[in-house]
């Protein structure tokens, strides 16, 4: 049996990046995976952990401000524990270990001599999804065909984050054409869940969602067009920003079926807290893309807005159900029990209705597959590897259509948008109030075994009106009050019927949960705000629990 | 010879809207054309002369509010006259006047009970091109085929502008297809230009050109996708503004190749002075038109930018000559010589590198034709109308590429969107300031005679760009000033031969010319603001001549 070309790429490229781990390796063979030994299931040593157990980023770059910690010293630390997290989930690709080494001694050097830190993310080591161009670094977007082909110079992003005084470290999974909410490709193969290696991560930033579980990373930036960033932040039970696909910079982050504008794909950040999220997407919007990327909206941060809507009784609509895939019962109890402590906060609730919601994904499907697969298959065919089983229907779903029927597709696709933006600008609260954010779930369920994910409508929908959405942590999975029998449920349909059946209480029992927060177009200030206060009421209501 | 189908439709609707007009027809025979008797050819009596003489939105409503006109006088004067423009040259389409005479008897009848005005624009008349839907009313587009299917519903601009009072009493011509810088289509004839029948008023919003050049309209309302607000209001030496395309809502306003966004269309205002133009920008922006319009940028109007730059000196980037088309030497000296006055005022001046407008151009030109003419050849064949030349040159010039095709168009147009933008802002003044807005020519020409028009390339790259474009005017063609022997030029290609020898100084002496303000995407404010700042100028350069 002779070797393929692709296969040996594969090899090579593996090879590469293993040589650059090695020196970071530890014995983590006695290391199984628990839902709660995630912290120690990384451990390096008492150093490495005071460092990465620091979840705020602002909070590190004081200590690194006070002297505490040198920038190579946290760069180093977070280095070692990206390494731990690869070697029990396979999730790094590319890494730029010795680049961000040289940068951190050098902002020491400076730091030292100046006593002023470079920028407001000073020494915060940082990590991208294999998409995010880095200068001499190939991008891979999970295809072997993109191998050897480094990127010319950074991502705006990246610069951006640079310039700010970030270092990046490495770059993490993805699967193959990025269209699937799980993380493998033929190239690096696949990432796992970090509390068990027969879950799922989630998808298609899943590399970052079990590097950032397992504190291998401080600050991950993924790309998000049905759910991507959203998903593994909440089965890894952290946080993640959608924005609107025109806040954050895309300019230097190829993508699958590129120059498809019209179900957008955006960049986002992902943090192991709420304060840091808010952080960093102060510090992108405030940093001015739009000199540097055509398609972003020149909209510098609104702090008024972010700070205003903390500070009064919110109006919340609540998704309890999308009408096609019923949420599985720990959520819809997290939802419930949260919604009563708003409530009593002084917020006011309605029932979202979202009834539209099952034909705006139904329209929206179309455009991933408008070119018949041509743009995916092309990729795959220039090594000719092997489809991962998703992907091979996906692009044997539909034929290509013309452009003219395209560009009929896009006015059903304004019309639906225009459909619900106008239910939303015509809704009053009981008090006559506007609706500010929705609040809903982020999946229909928590971790499932790999392979099993099938429906993301609670998180596309959004993709497909351009709202922003921050999915955040609630709870976990109790024992005592999620054992709810399933039985005597009879599921609306064939995706209801495959999710109802993923649900097994016993196996879940501990696992995050996340909700979503979601606002209007460009209202990523409003949808920050609103999480932060819904965190807070949240987490009083759990300390009251205690 | 059996009279068509089509035919028919276009008596019927002819008819139906000549016997609108009847009451208000005036003998015109004896008004001859002359490029300097606008004013007087459309006069009507006095009474009507004293408020459609009123080019400043404001002033008219602080007469109103004042007392001295009602709502009603106002209105009928504005019909009055406006019939007198669609005698001349043939710029109206579809009539309201009975429904705007009710809703401005009703609106004096609340401002004699209250003493209050509706809102901003009480009592101002307006008018829209044949494509803004006004509920019961036919939106043609200038297609046979589109007649007797009245809109259900007013245009989200239409009913904000109602909303604050306004009145629109009428819509006006616009060629077939709207893809072409003159009016023309057989459902509504040729539109003419109101200095001289045998030119044309440009296009594609021709029809308001003609109407507000002959004090028929206060604010005209258009769409521009190449230039189709600026080149009548270049034409007519009055005002337009093409804002970036998310800025007014185009939400209720079917158009031609609907659903291609990649190359967008933007609505934007077009007026007889200058401070209307920012005044309504500045309703219509603050009137939250992203809570109706799901491609509304959520950005109010900015005040302070706008002031801000009216303040201190401007870094301008000088366009003469876009490597392409020459402009005629009347232009040449017109921004030549306002060049010499900015400098003298304490403007800097850069000469702005425009090597990369052709390479745009082209790249754009295959949006138009994606679906190889499969839109239009609807449009034109549910009724079976001809084709004007344009349009049969148009729809037969490219055959119809696939998605994936067009996605790689994206992909190149986001290439040629990125450099520009690089460029722009890397540039330096020798101050070290970067370029605040650019300044150029609108057209490379003044009128011409019909179908003679063939390079809009001026305008258009500020589409490709998305940029929003301010058309000012500047100057007439001097007879002592502007004969240049036009022998001594080699042109360079044959569009620029075209357009080269269109020239003739002793024809076009008299006539108004327009330069261009721009800026980058979604600046608007700073636009006008320039703008302003440069007819100050100007103003002064002009009155020292005198």
């Amino acid at each position: 049996m002779a070797i393929e070309q692709w296969e040996q790429i594969i090899s090579k490229k593996r090879a590469i990046r293993d040589k650059l781990l090695t020196p970071y390796l530890i014995n983590v063979e006695d290391r199984e995976a628990h839902v709660d030994n995630v912290h120690e299931r990384s451990y390096v040593n008492d150093e490495v952990q005071a460092i990465t157990d620091i979840d705020d980023v602002e909070v590190l770059l004081q200590r690194m401000q006070n002297g505490d910690f040198s920038a190579e010293q946290v760069v180093h630390a977070y280095i070692q524990r990206a390494v731990v997290a690869h070697q029990l989930t396979n999730c790094l690709t590319e890494v730029v270990f010795e680049d961000a080494l040289q940068q951190a001694k050098q902002l020491d050097i400076e730091f030292q001599a100046t006593h002023k830190i470079k920028g407001p993310l000073h020494g915060i080591p940082f990590t991208v999804k294999d998409q995010f161009n880095i200068k001499d670094v190939d991008t891979t977007l999970g295809y072997v065909g993109r191998s050897f082909n480094p990127a010319q110079q950074d991502a705006v992003l990246v610069r951006i984050l640079k310039d700010m005084g970030a270092i990046v470290i490495a770059k993490t999974n993805l699967p193959q054409s990025i269209m699937w909410a799980e993380t493998e490709n033929p190239l690096w193969g696949l990432t796992t869940n970090p509390r068990n290696p027969a879950y799922s991560p989630g998808g298609s930033t899943g590399g970052e969602g079990s590097l950032l579980t397992l504190h291998g990373s401080l600050m991950g930036f993924g790309t998000d067009i049905g759910g991507s960033i959203r998903i593994p932040q909440s089965i890894a039970g952290l946080y993640g920003l959608k924005p609107s696909s025109s806040r954050f910079p895309y300019e230097g982050v190829p993508v699958s079926t590129e120059g498809q504008e019209h179900v957008p794909s955006a960049v986002g950040p992902m943090t192991r807290d709420l304060q840091s999220l808010s952080y960093i997407t102060r510090l992108v919007t405030n940093a001015r893309p739009w000199d540097s990327d055509p398609r972003c909206t020149p909209l510098p941060w609104n702090e008024t807005t972010f700070a205003e809507i903390q500070t009064r009784p919110m109006v919340i609509g609540l998704i309890m159900d999308d009408g096609v895939v019923k949420v599985h019962p720990p959520i819809a109890r997290a939802l419930e029990e949260l919604a009563v402590k708003l409530k009593s906060a002084g917020h006011e609730i309605l029932v979202w209705d979202t009834s539209d919601h099952a034909a705006c994904i139904e329209l929206m499907d179309l455009y991933y597959t408008a070119d018949g697969g041509e743009d995916i298959r092309r990729d795959v065919a220039a090594a000719g590897e092997p489809y991962i089983p998703h992907v091979e229907v996906l692009i044997n779903r539909g034929k290509p259509i013309s452009v003219y029927d395209y560009w009929q597709l896009n006015k059903r696709k304004f019309a639906a948008q225009k459909k619900y933006l106008d239910k939303w600008s015509a809704i009053r609260s009981p008090s006559g109030k506007p609706v500010d954010v929705l609040l809903g779930p982020t999946l229909p369920h928590t971790t499932v075994p790999h392979r099993k994910f099938r429906w993301v409508g609670y998180t596309k929908i959004w993709n497909f009106l351009d709202y922003p959405a921050v999915t955040f942590p609630v709870d976990k999975v109790r024992a005592d009050r999620d054992k709810l029998a399933t039985k005597d449920y009879t599921p609306r349909n064939a995706l209801d019927e495959w999710n109802w059946n993923l649900y097994d209480a016993e196996k879940v029992v501990g696992y995050p949960m996340n909700l979503q927060v979601i606002g209007r177009k460009l209202e990523e200030e409003k949808v920050l705000g609103a999480a932060t206060a819904i965190e807070n009421v949240w987490k009083n209501h759990i300390a009251g629990h205690v």
